[in-house]
């Protein structure tokens, strides 16, 4: 890459007129330099089986050659087409609902065979059409894959396999699934009770952990077809998606946390070029806060750039973008550490199902507001694209996150809605996010690692968090006592290190083998009441901590539970451990979480959100502090660095200048480096 | 129709005794005049195939003769029985939901054959067995007929040939309905997948216009059944319903907007006479809302007197009357054009389902509060009958409904709560009858015309309001167009000329082919969030109006919307055009009605709700002026007229005098022609 | 018995490790003298069918018996193995919902042969195993058992069967359920429906009528199994659990009310020793409301002592127990008649899916804060046996409860929430645990009768109180004018007698037959809206009563109800009758029962709800008073009582003194007889 990407998906398939020199010309104007193309278009390519189309796919390529736009071709497997279903009704996937209609995308069987030999087929057709055509810069393989639930009689009869080569007899996993409870347990694996109908976590987990690994296998399997027709110089991406949050922010839904349905980390050894999608409140709602966690996320895979594949441009009418924030979420993105940003998508289709998810041109298809501020971020991406590419960050900071913790907790939720099961209050993400949002909203950054990655980690972090990790092999729990002897800070929070990789509550007191480093140890836990810890509320989980006698703590204000600790904090060889045993206030988390960033030695900003402040160092040394305002008034930011040149605008700063910050405004400052 | 009628829904197949005397009795007592019979009663009159029981039907017609009563038969065929069923568990229709289970009423699949062979067979035996007795005045087909989602194998395959007809050819389709999207194009008819799976608004929309025909078609084949035995002076009626929603009102539900499961104008082309049914608030939630609504409705469809099948007398506990409102109910439907009340029902029932849907008789069958309440209404109604009959309304403003909007609004909502598809949250029906009852509630009487019937509407309207008409064909903005060209006043609604017949989104900018006449266009629409109009909050939805230089506006008030309009008025050749782009306060949005009403040059009452107003002129040339307090207290009404007298206690008034209206009162004045 | 059990259940086969000696001597420390076994291992003891393994059981008795505790064996039929059901799929039972999957317990089709044959022979070779043991005192049949809605179509065939049997002839059914509404009436008994599919209230509650006779009689089937092989000095009994509420208070659920899935009074003859389990909100929500009406539910089936079987130990977050809590429960559960208390359960399980419904032990198996206060209650219980044991209630009041009212509510509820069914807003439990509750507060106590109980009751109390009676046969309402014809009072809610045995409305003024009784009528009702009683808010339901001349009555406050009685009092001969005809405030109930128990004349403690005071008159004739302080405030109570000894503390008491009642503290006062 010689430049920042900054792109669109164009689906010139669906457009009822041909606009191909009028869409482009827009793109030109804009600066627009890739199109992402093909991803969904299997019943255009292959209307029939075995009879192919791929006019469009070929004109759009000729002319992206002619307008000097980049492409990636994206394999049309994650929507089938009709005549698939008709053939083999079982390319639908069979989950705890039964099996789907015909209709939506991602709904199918990734094991079925006649679904994979469907795909080999038009991958390789495909691939065989489109390999000469210099303008493609990469494949994206597949499209949010993800596992889909399922389930079925085929993909159970795999998962009894597995459980064999892996738990080798019965009387074993009885005894470590706890299968004798309510008369579970089998003496055959003939009798191994279909998973969908079970109440033990513990198989169900299992169960999950096996579908991400068909998803990331998937993905594997594609990326083997495709090495066998790109070049060396084409990528291969996968646009991984976020675990997808409706609320009152976003009633369809946005980027939030973790994915449930695939392992991020795993599937990511099939990508040469890591990609993703983000979509996030906007407007009043615009915090940034998804936008960084997502690229944090995906960025920490591999400590690489990465390409956002898709973003917003309008997209529903509560995410219409005030003037001013297309623009500032863009260079968020970058801030993060992507190499560029794709909106999805080019223009808003007129008709099916997202004729809402607006794009970048109206369902008019001429010039407006947001294509107009998109042609100034095409403007900007060209003018700094050498100081970003190959940029890095290197963070003191490292957030663990976990799948099998996600599903284990959504099995034995923190707080039980039982009579309302798709409720997840208080979800393994819902603690997540909150632990990273009180380090964003302080700037303090971090990596986020899969918990899977610390084994091979050098561990030169200064600080490692543990939201909610409730599932803890031995070997984690040694990692982070070895950490903290050797002198890191540890900050976990309560239900952390509670049961093992088979969810088995470890029959020791809590938290598991840390006693000693924590310096306390709970037996009970109690929803909080009307308990509050440094004056605020607790609520929903509160664990009733015993603190050992030279251990720093925080004691709970209530009648009873006063008598134990809220928060522990602890020296521990050459290190510290913070326990947060409660879901507290917003502010007491973020309190502590300072005070232990001050325990490690980490640089604390004096500048708090709305004002965000993200760092990296570009491949030629240079330090650059991108400074966002993500709010609607003005706001005056006090340069801190000794000289400092805003790469927006060319203005210079001095240590102890005003920076003016504009509503929704950015400012990318560049260290001028004393000795250079 | 020599007198109103004044009726019950009358079961004597359900009473546990021999009460037809007494019954009969009690209805003379209370000046009831018609009986409607028959239409739940087929396990009665053939309780195994083949084999007829009418005697209690003959008897009923016998007694009914001797106490001079008329008599409206229903065809039974609206519940089937056990046995029809388990010959063939087809007649039960499959749905969205599966197929249902034997016991509800009204899930029939109406193209099953078995059911449409019995349905024939019961109708003609039954028709041979009544068609002697004079004291029958008409008879009902069938009752509030819907499609009832049908949607098995056998309405699909009709549906391929409807669609095979209509589009010819599957590019066609492709194109118009935007298959290609997530890879749902079809290269061949039999590749076209199940309807109830689909994520494609254009074609789950066809299907539901084609649903609607489905049961449309059903009635006309049961009219002309019934045509081949019925006597030139009975006449065939329908009982339509409307949307009936559930809500804090009525958590049973209540008559509310347009009904989805089949169109009324076209159905209405089965019946000689028009007919419906109107359940609505009652006690302090009594507006006369719905009995306008409903009403004008369903006059509007041949503007024709029409009949109240069925209207409660006390029904559920929160619609038990106050002393008052069942004589104000009953005479607020003469005001909007019945020429007949009749209950739902005679008494109340003692088993099954609907128990507490109480009749005018309680479960005592013994005189009540409301019985003789009743008593005072026949006798008023015997007294005004001359008014009354033949009387016609002639409105200056016309209402436009539309089947396919609200279709079309289902699946893709305004306010979006995509994950509670159910909560219809700011649905076609609110939008449609939050413009009706602004309308209402400031005495501005309208006609409600579906919007097929514009086509051959005279239009000498001086104002056609269009809420939420989503749906516009190129004919009905050509219409539209040049109703305003030639004088009118058009005042639309945010969300109307969106999309094409195929719910395709018009590719130009909106409103479509209309941004002249409105002097205005928008390419953007947003979630209001702080917005406000007029210095009211803004809600769900807002476009971003963009006024020509001429027009007149209301911006928004909005840190960035502001730059923006929220209304637009125009003036266009010889008429004027507003445009109201977001959904705003009940107050904003009255105001701007009744200045367009000012426009166009049409009288406006001081009085405005809980005084309401409804005006019609009798066969006679007399014009009648109903006035209600639909209010608890006591209200003063300034007599506007020279001379009227008030036929229910033949009071005179003069302008200016005091008319004194009691709490749920009515007054009906007719204006002394100067020269008559 | 000799002395009050204290115990635990007991699961040695869901240990990983063996533990047996460690966990009985930690028992032994804590007093605790009885474990109950095996009722959910089915799996472990029948592996494979035919094969049988009960090492663990005996092991555990052999060193139950070296440990000197008692043992209650259960028959592990609730939750069967995977082999059965890959045998026989229809083992799980079919319901409105479908068929289940396995994995979950109590989803059995209780009348499937193969799984009464696999029963029948588990519990045989079980018993035959056993059946030496000196240790072993009783025997549990099944656990929970309910009819777990099962309809398949062997069990609808034993129903027509049964309803043949009971209403001979098609036309006897279509009358009396009005089976001709909506064209159900049938003419063969071929004919009659899926009952799962019915809209008919009769059939639907005369099929749960006969669901809960099939759960009595797969008890009693049990129970003639077991009286094979038992001692005559070992107990049978069942653990009887109550209507499962899910609210605010516990969102898993607690026990509440009446049972719907089982008839306690018809299922209570397969015991010889009564017992339930009870769960309660605890913490600051702990009332002693749930373990007074459970117990007194439980007692008045034979007025006679019963063993609560389960009951929580720590369980869910939310009821970790405050300090004294544990104690005051396990005494609560005294002062209702229990003569002992097992906790649920020993330890807390380390998988699967109860995992968080904490035993005594945490996860870590050690002693805790719990622990350590079960075994204060274990020196108590061991101290004040001999007081407790034999003890016996005679109460003036008896309150009527029905499982046909329940139903016929749940079809006809009274707060229809039709949109949202399952939410009983105002169910049958509501309203009858309201009327409890009213007691309860002020330390009224009562008996609590199944109407069928009626029957054969001598009647000797001084007041009846019937909640929401909605059933009510001839013969019952013949008794109750009887009781207040003789002198009784008769305290009647809302609702009452309104319907016959097959759910018919009766066709005369209400309350049906007993309008002379209450001296009032009344023929309508109405949803309140602004309405008040006593000035305070009537809700939901309001009846318009209509008193006769010499009855003393309570008007509604409203501009047009204020003209109907919301209470009426009526002298009837020797006796009075009360009727209260809506959902009042609790204000109002509360002060309206008092002041009927002072018209019978029953003394009326001064001290009121949180202190709770609770009497028994021990086998010795010496009458001990249990006053609890449900409050985390210290209370002083003045003792009434010429003297009085505390059998805790040996502290004495005169009348007059002031009794310290320390936070969430207990007294249990014992008199001294005057003339002993």
């Amino acid at each position: 890459m010689n430049k920042l990407i900054y792109g669109v998906a164009y689906y010139p398939e669906y457009e009822h007129e041909n606009r191909i020199d009028k869409d482009f010309e827009m793109m030109q104007k804009a600066d627009i330099n890739t199109i992402r193309i093909a991803e969904s278009t299997w019943s255009t390519w292959e209307p029939l089986e075995g009879e192919y189309d791929f006019s469009i796919l070929l004109k759009t390529l000729d002319k992206a050659n002619e307008y000097d736009l980049n492409v990636i071709v994206g394999t049309p497997t994650y929507a089938v087409p009709a005549w698939l279903v008709k053939k083999d009704p079982d390319v639908l996937a069979t989950t705890e609902n039964g099996r789907g209609l015909y209709g939506p995308r991602q709904i199918m069987d990734i094991t079925n065979m006649t679904y994979l030999e469907a795909c080999e087929n038009i991958i390789r057709k495909m691939m065989e059409a489109v390999q000469d055509y210099e303008c493609i810069i990469g494949f994206q393989i597949d499209n949010e894959t993800k596992h889909y639930g399922t389930a079925g009689k085929n993909v159970q009869d795999m998962f009894k396999t597995y459980l064999i080569n892996k738990f080798k007899t019965v009387e074993n996993l009885n005894n470590l699934f706890g299968f004798r409870y309510w008369s579970n347990s089998i003496a055959t694996w003939d009798d191994l009770p279909d998973v969908l109908g079970t109440i033990n976590g513990s198989y169900a987990a299992e169960f999950e952990l096996f579908q991400r690994q068909l998803a990331a296998n998937f993905l594997l399997w594609q990326r083997h077809i495709i090495d066998e027709y790109r070049r060396d110089n084409q990528f291969v991406t996968h646009n991984f998606d976020f675990f997808w949050k409706k609320d009152a922010l976003a009633p369809f839904g946005h980027s939030f946390g973790v994915q449930p349905g695939i392992n991020h980390l795993e599937a990511s050894k099939a990508t040469t070029l890591l990609g993703c999608d983000i979509y996030h409140p906007t407007q009043d709602d615009l915090t940034g806060a998804e936008i960084a966690y997502d690229g944090d996320s995906i960025r920490s895979l591999r400590n690489e750039q990465y390409l956002v594949l898709e973003t917003q441009a309008q997209a529903f009418r509560y995410w219409t973008p005030y003037p001013g924030q297309l623009k500032q979420q863009a260079l968020s993105h970058l801030a993060s550490g992507a190499l560029g940003v794709e909106y999805w998508h080019w223009h808003s289709i007129h008709n099916s199902f997202e004729t809402y998810w607006k794009g970048l041109l109206s369902h008019d298809m001429e010039e407006n507001a947001v294509y107009r501020e998109a042609c100034e971020v095409g403007e900007i991406f060209k003018n700094i694209s050498h100081h970003i590419l190959g940029a890095y960050k290197r963070n003191d900071v490292a957030l663990i996150v976990d799948n099998r913790s996600q599903t284990a907790l959504k099995y034995f939720p923190v707080g039980d809605k039982e009579d309302e099961p798709d409720a997840q209050y208080l979800s393994y993400n819902d603690i997540t996010r909150a632990y990273y949002d009180a380090l964003y909203e302080q700037n303090i950054e971090c990596d986020i690692l899969d918990v899977e990655a610390l084994k091979d980690s050098t561990l030169d972090y200064k600080m490692i968090v543990t939201p909610a990790l409730y599932v803890a092999t031995e070997e984690t729990i040694s990692i982070l006592r070895r950490f903290v002897e050797e002198g890191g800070v540890l900050l976990s929070s309560f239900k952390s290190f509670f049961v093992d990789e088979n969810v088995q509550v470890r029959q020791a007191k809590q938290p598991y083998n840390l006693t000693d480093v924590f310096g306390m140890y709970y037996q009970q836990f109690t929803r909080p009441g009307k308990t509050k810890l440094c004056g605020e509320p607790v609520d929903v989980w509160a664990e009733l901590l015993i603190p050992d006698k030279d251990t720093d703590y925080v004691m709970y204000e209530h009648k009873y539970w006063g008598n134990y600790a809220g928060i522990t904090r602890n020296k521990y060889k050459k290190g510290s451990a913070i326990y947060i045993g409660c879901w507290c206030a917003k502010k007491v988390l973020k309190d502590e979480i300072r005070n232990a960033a001050e325990i490690a030695n980490i640089r604390i900003e004096s500048n708090q959100f709305p004002i965000v402040i993200r760092n990296m160092t570009g491949k030629d040394g240079n330090v650059l502090h991108f400074i966002f305002n993500y709010s609607e008034n003005e706001n005056i930011v006090i340069c801190s660095y000794n000289s400092a040149i805003d790469i927006l605008t060319g203005k210079s700063y001095s240590a102890g200048d005003n920076i003016i910050m504009s509503d929704w405004g950015t400012v990318i400052l560049m260290e001028r480096l004393e000795i250079a």
